[in-house]
């Protein structure tokens, strides 16, 4: 059986960094931003737009061509949701190679559920995420801890909106996941291998 | 450094078998109900009178002779805070013995927070609970699921009481631990060893 772990994580929380790491300890593929490419390419849309749509902002300002019929946003609506089916697709077609894997984000753990994955969430408090975002972010942002945390929330509640279309489990409740790992306070490469040693004998 | 785990959990979720698996596996010390009886011991009261006080049950009926000037429940309360610094005093003595160990329950992982331990919360859903409560019951049990439900949810309660005494950071929520285990539909059998190797690579 293939084997696969999914990653869903707050933002700022090291979740992306601690999946890749965990791949490539593992000998896995990994998913993230490949996906999003995936998708952009198939829709031909430009990838950030894609990137926004998916993770539940469809309020995004974007050029679209629409007819008389149709409402500016009924059209985000139906891009939406046909950006959806692509990425859901997309998403399926890389567990049926067969390869194990390390899945970020994109409700992996739903759409996957098939494959009896390893589901994982990654949390940490703000503060931890608001360090991690800013030694992570342009040097020129010049967003105050309070802006911050505001924008970290909101891309949260945008997983969490993006994971109601899909089921009634809740995003970021520990109840949805299997194990979940709170990265606070801690050096993400030092929870590589007391969790690649939980993956390799929970299989 | 000594190496401490703490593991709180649901009731019915599994967490005290694991945690003793779990010590087992490493070779640690294993601590949960020993507690009791030492605090039973040393206070000269009854084993489960103890148990339901340190389990967050004040309200439990039991002989207590007082004086004109006590009401019933100070007495009770007085006792309960007798039994609750007794009881810390046996952890933290527990603890600086040196020896690596596993304890389960008792607040554990805000008393011995000093020697930085890898705190741990074991949790399932409720038709789990049930199913495991059932196979551990006496065979003359006669509570419905309905009843049973209740008691389950009455136990964590108390424990989630029990904490509000040391703590604000709250039973149960993931926030509050390092990392969370979810045992439903799993045999706990087979989450020792990926557990252990976690706890191997963690310290």
């Amino acid at each position: 059986m293939t084997k696969i772990i999914t990653i869903s994580r707050e933002f700022g929380s090291g979740g992306r960094e601690l999946g890749k790491r965990l791949a490539d300890e593992l000998g896995f593929e990994y998913y993230d931003r490949e996906i999003i490419d995936k998708v952009a390419e198939e829709s031909q849309m430009d990838a950030g737009y894609v990137e926004n749509v998916l993770n539940g902002n469809f309020s995004v300002s974007f050029p679209v061509t629409f007819g008389r019929t149709f409402f500016y946003t009924d059209v985000l609506q139906q891009n939406a949701t046909n950006l959806i089916v692509a990425e859901q697709k997309i998403i399926k077609a890389l567990a049926e190679k067969g390869n194990d894997m390390v899945i970020v984000g994109r409700s992996a753990d739903i759409l996957l559920k098939d494959y009896k994955p390893l589901n994982i969430f990654v949390y940490s408090d703000m503060e931890s995420k608001i360090k991690r975002c800013r030694w992570r972010a342009p040097k020129n942002e010049q967003l105050s801890d309070r802006e911050l945390a505001k924008k970290i929330t909101q891309v949260d509640v945008g997983r969490s909106k993006q994971r109601k279309l899909l089921t009634d489990s809740d995003w970021g409740k520990k109840e949805s996941y299997h194990l979940c790992i709170n990265t606070t306070g801690q050096n993400i490469k030092n929870l590589v291998l007391p969790l690649a040693e939980f993956a390799k004998h929970y299989f």
